[in-house]
């Protein structure tokens, strides 16, 4: 998995703005989802043909949401940033799936790249899928990889008639909402995240193996993925916050701050996870050795009991012709003794040292 | 106690206004306590009714301090919303209870988090609550999870009609010290902590276990929480001394650089103690080394010294038939004189090199 | 090749103009490439004569490209800074490849220096050549140490009449599209370490040797390498981006700002691989600790099973004459049993243990 | 000593502006020492009664110099403060000894906090003290616990008559000087830790114990003290240089720059100890290690060349009846020799590993 | 040595003006070396007596060059310090050698000091020596402790009368020239301390020592004053690139920001043998645990293949009347036979882990 996140596909010597797909997933046709929504009027219309989908003339006071699934159908995104005008370097940005996040502003439009992490309750894993966004004066362009649910909440409330602010606010109001949405499941992995960590470090301070060593080192690997994914995000949205466009509103403004806030939030707890698992790591080699200290002093203890004993015993086994003890009716108990006197004075002098 | 640091229970897909209270806290009924109050007059309502403690209209020249106790009841915090005019965005994070700590701006008034630390005596251990103040031009919102008696001083010192400040200045001037008291009770936390990093180092230094390192290891944990909530106070406050807002006069703003220093003071004894552990864990894992140079040492001394008088005993308790030493009448005690000189020379020899 | 990356030869008390070549390669004879173009037109000339190569004078509307392949010709150096009037220090910098990327702004034209990462598939290494552009008003002149193919594909696509923007756009989209070329090959270098990366972590999980200790440190030197060549980079870019010149047009800029994206990309990646090895580094370590414990475990089991049955056997191979077990019939199938008793039960122990 | 640093003595709910001494010095009564000058004149007064040493008028061109020694009669503070008009703030934080060092603009004065690091040279240790000064239009207040002699020099040279800039110029200066005395204290201190240092280099380089690593410990407790008195010194004198105030002159400017100068190179030389010192452990663990290499080796060595000839004397030991070799005359010899080859043949192995 | 440079050798309450020579060479006469120059002329003069060396009346468009060998003629600098109208301040920072590298601004003149270099090739060590510079309008003044060879080159230069730079441009150019020559010699230095990495880097990876371990601590500690002598010179030159003063003249700016470049990229280089050699140190910890580990295989396949074997040998050589085996006329080459499988089987065994 890590293998993707450092391949640039792109040729050296193309032209910057030519749009090429450097996602693995198989080309499967785009899918094209455009609403188009004011305060009183809502429509959606789903399909694979652009000209079907896209009415060539959108009235005044009427926003458009364009959403695509799929970025390996080049014809299709020519086709939208023709419509759109976008700049060269918006559509190869929007087909290079390794962006950093940022955010940047065009004469018309401005253009977000995030990272959606996707949380697989089944594998116990996540991915990394990238969301590009346009804002328009009156249009959002979204697109993504593959089909994925996390929108469908913002498309039910879009489609409902209740008094609301996401029907009653521009284009902007809805790019907030899709970006919040985003930043929201991040909390959703670092939860993950954080159940993770407290089942390691319950184990750690059980029993340390080797095994939880290496779950460490891939819990580590995960987090500098999350890590990647979040830190531009910070910047980008921070950026997005600030930026002198009359595209976003004052209105807005307020809601992007918040954002803002959780990003920075997410951040905190992915540092704080970071410096946990680095004394986890601290104790676990400190664990390990202990551990080694327990072992020699196991060994210390019986050798240092048995090896006098034997040693006695080996030299009343030697066959000299004129051994005098060997003839003393007492001299066996009395080595007996002997050799019992030292195992206990060994034991004795262990306990004085807190070994035993 | 962790997981509830990163748990973030908002639906994805909610529109972001919703106020939806976060915390663990069974639903009783919130407290609400009117404080009216001015050079002149005092007047305090506690209730749970918010009609009742809540006068339709509040004179000129009167501050008004409200004070909820308790968040759970999302249809009183709708009530005072309307009644104060908040953003929805200040609804939900005055409910989510996980906030960052920060202060934001509004049209008609600022709105502040904070972390307050209790210290709990009994069990030594400290919980993190979460403070929310509005201040507006004659006005003092504070929300808080349960009943807590930290600001029970600061109401005492309102209600006496001896000449002071907190009755002669504005709203702000109260929020001020309502802040100032959240952070005086960071330096308790702080104390605690500090008696702590003494405990174990005293304990270390004695006789290093892998107790101690549990202990450490939790107490790093307890740094991180602190760490959490103090470090974005310092930009929070910063952020309030220096806020281009008539809300705060030039009066309070002399008094909240006060409360910045404070902070300040707070995040660099933290960092003093993360320096000490550190320091200590260092200690701790040369010790453990030490202690096994001081097993090994006790097991190659006795193992040096019985293992080649053995192998000669063992020698000369082979049963060959022609050994001619055997039968010298002087050769045992010549080979316990050999053996002998051997243990004495080893010992010599550690002795030496400074083993024993 | 580590001492080449900081060999300073310049002589001191030199004046600092003084043009000297700092590089290794032998003196081969400088090879000059020019190609001056426009919207309609293109032509270029190879050779080592500079005057037969660029025309005395170029037609006003036309682009020149002046490629010299090859330092260490100083007459040729100051005959092209006596054409295109550069400052003294610009000739030095050209030609001491020691240089730190940087953009400088002078009177008449841009300098700017970078890094070339060549990988060698060959070898599985790379080497860092420089490059020096600089950017004037209607002509680029691009300066780096022998023949290197990575500009081919831009000099092709100058050839095609086919419609394009870098025959449109004058010499800073030239200058952008270089640099873009060369930024781009530094990805190809960053996945060769990442894959290498993943060699050595997967050897390290399955068994930690010195060999392992030994590529990590070589790896870690060429990050170092890397680290060198493309941190500055990012300042220097960023300058380009920001610089208030004419020469760099808006449409080039929005080009720069993305040329300037991928270097905090790759940046990025660089510091995941830096933590990506630390963490490795921490599990070899604690492997090795692991290790250890194994082999002491293995020791430690050994001896404490027949140490006990050496010293009993021991005892009953004493040559008393008054031993009255050993005058037991049973005394010897006891004996045995008791031996065999003290073997179980100390492997008991040590299941208890988890030792084994 | 540690515990000093953190207590925070203040009640919770007090107002702000309360005086209460938080230092620990038993209460002896305050000496005042008040000192009027100028160009032409110089008058000192001692004593504990502020009335009695402090004139009620003060002619113009006069400057005054207050200095409290002790400071917990909070009557005599409330009447110096209502002299000057001083911040509530300011008494307080004049009063609470553990101030982190600051400086901070008023209306009519600046407020300086500061630390004063007094090296005992019977006890080898340091006692930080906290010195406050008030800079007014034509006084000096400066504000400390217990009598120290620091100032006695600055003292002495107002008094001279010579001509000398002390006396020429005013206010501001004096305290730059006061200042200038504090900072050149501080490389008494560095000074001895520097020497502190080397002693225990030289211990560790020769033979590492476990003394010295508490040592070390102790002295990495003394550097973080230092440290959070040094550190914000940096802020505090560089906010002093460039305030917007016309309490300081041109004149005096150019002379605090000179004290910001050596704060910064006082916490260039500890942030250097800090490296070293850390070197030193890193160093310090290896030593550990090495040393028990050393002994382990010395184990292997007698372990590995005594126990097989213990096995072979063993085996000649056992009592079989048909044993032919114990029957043979050159029998004893001949296992002798074997049993010294091994011997030699393990000590050749055990050098050619460079073992021994 | 070190102490060298942590000490401070001012009196507390001194005025600070009051030129004391910290420095520990012995009281030579100093040396006075005037030149002046311009376009047309040249003239230098060396002796010991400023009268006779400076010439009461410099011509207009004459530059002067006063170099000073030997600071501790305190009546020398103050006559000097009253012709040039210095500071007391520049006087005393002059005198003081321990200064931190720093650019001041004063009415008249720029002041500089910086760090010299000196590599010693015999001893293989460096010294480090204070340059300080007084740049004013038409005259350079340069203090140095003892004579140094460094800036005979410039001298050369000064004196030969083709045409070129350093006659034709002012003192602000000579006192680049001055610094540019400091800034070189550092990569003398710095290549020295690198080849001196890779000579230890060898030693490592072939045999890890104590005393390898004492020369990284020694590279570190040089690297200390490297360090403590360069960083700050990037904020100095900086800070003169910068400086908005009519003493720097476009021209000669254009050349520091080259010095500037210098500097940054010995910086550069410092860090990275800094990442070497923490790398380095990582790599000697795992080679000594690695080591540990050899050891310790050696001892526990020697002890797990001997110590069963002598067990049995001593089990067949107890005295016990009744031991049925012992009569069997096969026995002994039995149990030979059992011994040899036992030792067979440990070292297939230890084949299989992989140890042997």
């Amino acid at each position: 998995m890590f293998s993707d996140t450092h391949k640039q596909n792109k040729k050296v010597g193309e032209p910057p703005g030519t749009p090429t797909y450097t996602g693995n997933k198989p080309a499967a046709p785009s899918i094209i989802d455009v609403v188009t929504y004011n305060q009183h009027d809502y429509h959606e219309t789903t399909g694979t043909d652009l000209d079907k989908c896209l009415p060539e003339k959108i009235e005044k006071n009427v926003y458009t949401w364009v959403s695509i699934h799929g970025l390996n159908d080049s014809n299709l995104m020519s086709a939208i940033a023709k419509r759109y005008d976008l700049h060269p370097l918006t559509l190869e940005d929007i087909m290079n799936v390794e962006q950093r996040p940022k955010v940047e502003e065009f004469d018309n439009y401005l253009f977000i790249t995030l990272k959606i992490l996707l949380w697989k309750t089944k594998s116990s894993t996540f991915s990394v899928k990238q969301l590009s966004l346009v804002l328009g004066h009156d249009f959002v362009l979204s697109f993504q990889e593959g089909e994925t649910p996390h929108f469908d909440g913002i498309k039910k409330r879009l489609q409902s008639t209740a008094n609301q602010r996401l029907r009653q606010h521009g284009s902007d109001y809805l790019a907030y909402r899709l970006i919040d949405a985003v930043v929201d499941k991040y909390f959703i992995v670092l939860e993950a995240l954080g159940d993770d960590i407290e089942a390691i470090e319950e184990r750690i301070i059980a029993a340390p193996t080797t095994q939880n060593m290496h779950t460490m080192y891939r819990f580590k690997r995960q987090m500098l993925l999350v890590r990647k994914a979040i830190w531009p995000m910070r910047e980008a949205i921070g950026h997005l916050v600030h930026v002198e466009d009359k595209l976003i509103t004052n209105f807005t403004r307020v809601y992007l701050r918040d954002v803002y806030d959780h990003t920075v939030q997410a951040i905190d707890t992915l540092e704080t996870f970071r410096d946990m698992v680095g004394s986890m790591m601290d104790m676990y080699l400190s664990s390990l050795t202990n551990r080694m200290n327990e072992i020699m002093k196991t060994l210390t203890i019986i050798a240092t009991i048995f090896m006098p004993i034997t040693t006695i015993a080996s030299i009343y086994g030697m066959n000299f012709i004129y051994m005098p003890e060997l003839k003393y009716h007492w001299g066996y108990p009395i080595v007996l003794c002997v050799m019992l006197s030292i195992a206990i004075g060994m034991l004795y002098y262990f306990r004085t040292k807190k070994w035993i």
